[in-house]
């Protein structure tokens, strides 16, 4: 059997945008790793009208909504009125509830604190599932339309959200709705590919699949590619995956670096300590954020030896040996600085491979020749040969930047792999 | 006049809680500054025809919708069709808009990169306003009804939607509303100090005014302090936080550091800069990322000569003449080590102060003695006196070493502007 729902969060804090709303994306994992598909989402402040209306057009479209927030103390005389209408009854005093609530204030040693306030806390619409609260003082409940289809409210704090839908609301639906499905998924990571040229690899496979589905999601500086398998366990999951999986690598090829929990410097930092090689790094532009993604990865001591920030050009030569004349024939933003400032850290610091970056982030020091946002990479190997890629990224000087140091985990990567090196989308060399 | 509208989130990714959604928090929060009333926000798959109704039922609701999401070279692109029929409009294909893709992939050397997907980019509802994207290829635009109410539609991804907002979009609405009561803000920025002390001394303010009214903010590493005034002009607002703000920088004292768009190494930069003083860096825990951090500030090269990471323990000895005795009777991780590194980058690297931090990231490396999370941070300065701080960080491996970063600016700080140094919140020394 399947299940169809909406979320709807209720604050006025959520439309002001002076809270974020972490309720609804927890509540959407759990709802997909059950196989229960979310329509939409909504977010109402605390307005009665406007939430019945809401729950009303919900109820329509799926089978049942799910909402948090709305049943403090304060604004559930809001809540409740509201979401009884929607299902068509009437508001009751719930017995158990108020006790409850009551044990909760003793056990507090705050038998003063209950008063009106409270009592209306346990006022529920008629034949509500009530979903005891281990974690605070409001119950939830669930309350039923004479069609079977439910509004699930529960509060909106998520210490107490959180296990009254894992322990509470959860088994409830899986053993009204027999959910017996879950969705699996297993995410690819692209690095220099763009997302149009990831679409048109995979395109035909994209548009006719149903289970798995694929999914391409572009984010700040790299593209994932999402294989999303609806089964009934995971065994099941991944032999929907697998040749989907192999075909989707075949087309994109050596842009994927890793799936998962993978990151591209995790995937570089493994690669060097399974062959015992290491690491150095000769920053300009990046100013030491390449260093700082390596040492990111737990365990990157084993393998980076450390780095040069060589911003001043004189550090360039003093720190990294790069000879006077280069700087001075080709400028500091040039070919050749990189790549002696490779060799250089390689040399000083004593490590197989070494990386380099010069080039200008803006808004001030470009030329005619050489406009903001030009770069050039270096990564010096084991055998002193230099790989160099040179590169013009748009945007910000936050974007040159952060994009330098993807570009460069990047050109790292295929020379610690071996691979056979692809020019990136922006690269013009 | 007044203007209320709904938001509309669009795609998959967000009701399977893939994708945290931040822009309608951000929409949100910059409708509020200009006076405009969000009455319901909501999310929705990529599914052309729930899309189209959900915009017909906001559109009858509400003045307007805003929408984020579902504009990019994808093929999965629904949302287009979905807007004109909501509105009732028919697509057209848009000739400025297609030269303005065009000319920014020609710009990135890539004009084999145009394709049926980039031109359909350009197809828009007829009479159409444009919002251009100078930051990405995909164009936003208004949709309008006869009636008048609009659909605004921008891209999801946050680098381009936020510029096309402030620049494009906002104005446009303030035009043709008429906003012209808006909310003016000043947010004072503090570091080394905890909310709830910052909340101790200016509790009784807080609580009383109405307007101006206050906030105050915890973000990940440090506490903001937000003055909100509602008034018809930058100037008649000025004059309503003016006072409020001298009373709160009297109450919070030394740990307010800057205002508004002021961060804290852009403060460090522009002090050191305006004494004609230099800084270099030498990073272990920190892996680069204190460097990183002052190159983020645009004119950095001004002050900052460059810097050494000395993660392996040899180079702290070779790059930075740190006696190997010292390492061997105090630990890597100790104030001496910590002082010896400051001062040898400071002399090796030729500048006024020099920063360094040395510490246990974790997960490996503790002993009995030195818990993950033990941090020392040194400056040295022009007299090259050292200032030590011991600290000890909770959290993971990402905590503690973002947590160093602002630690070690917090100190830098204190010494470049000679404040009187004040114990942090977790400190133990």
């Amino acid at each position: 059997m399947s299940l169809s729902v909406e979320i709807v969060t209720i604050g006025t804090e959520i439309l002001l945008g002076h809270l974020v709303d972490t309720n609804s994306v927890h509540i959407s994992r759990v709802l997909a790793d059950h196989g229960v598909d979310v329509y939409q989402k909504h977010s109402v402040g605390d307005n009665a009208a406007r939430l019945e209306a809401l729950l009303r057009g919900a109820l329509e479209r799926a089978g049942g909504v799910i909402a948090t927030g709305g049943l403090g103390p304060t604004v559930d005389d809001l809540t409740k009125p509201a979401v009884a209408a929607a299902v068509g009854a009437t508001l009751e005093f719930h017995e158990p509830s108020l006790r409850a609530i009551e044990a909760r204030f003793a056990s507090l040693g705050r038998t003063d604190a209950i008063g009106e306030n409270n009592r209306r806390q346990a006022l529920l619409p008629a034949g509500a599932f009530v979903l005891e609260n281990p974690h605070g003082t409001a119950p939830g409940f669930v309350a039923l339309r004479p069609n079977g289809k439910f509004v699930a409210c529960m509060p909106g704090v998520p210490r107490e959200m959180k296990p009254m839908l894992a322990e509470r609301l959860v088994p409830w639906l899986v053993e009204r709705y027999g959910l017996n499905e879950a969705i699996f998924t297993r995410t690819l990571h692209t690095v220099g590919i763009a997302e149009s040229d990831v679409d048109r690899r995979i395109e035909d496979v994209f548009s006719t699949l149903e289970n798995p589905k694929i999914a391409v999601l572009a984010h700040e500086y790299r593209v994932d590619v999402k294989i999303m398998a609806k089964a009934a366990s995971r065994a099941a999951a991944d032999a929907a995956i697998e040749p989907v999986e192999r075909e989707l690598r075949e087309r994109i090829g050596p842009g994927i670096f890793g799936a998962d929990e993978q990151t591209l410097e995790g995937v570089i930092v493994a690669a060097l300590a399974g062959n015992e090689q290491t690491l150095a790094t000769a920053e300009s532009i990046t100013g030491g954020a390449i260093a700082d993604a390596i040492v990111r990865v737990p365990g990157a001591s084993r393998v980076f030896r450390g780095g040069i920030v060589a911003y001043d050009n004189g550090l360039k030569e003093s720190l990294l040996d790069v000879n006077s004349n280069l700087v001075q024939q080709h400028g500091a933003v040039s070919e050749e600085v990189a790549s002696a400032m490779a060799r250089g850290a390689r040399r000083r610091l004593g490590s197989s491979f070494a990386i380099a970056s010069t080039g200008i982030a803006g808004p001030g020091g470009a030329t005619e020749q050489k406009p903001v946002g030009l770069v050039y990479l270096a990564v010096a190997d084991e055998s002193d040969e230099v790989h160099v890629r040179r590169v013009t990224f748009l945007g910000s000087r936050e974007d040159v930047r952060r994009r330098s140091v993807v570009a460069a985990l990047n050109l790292l990567w295929r020379q610690v792999e071996k691979k056979e090196t692809r020019p990136q989308a922006s690269t013009s060399k």
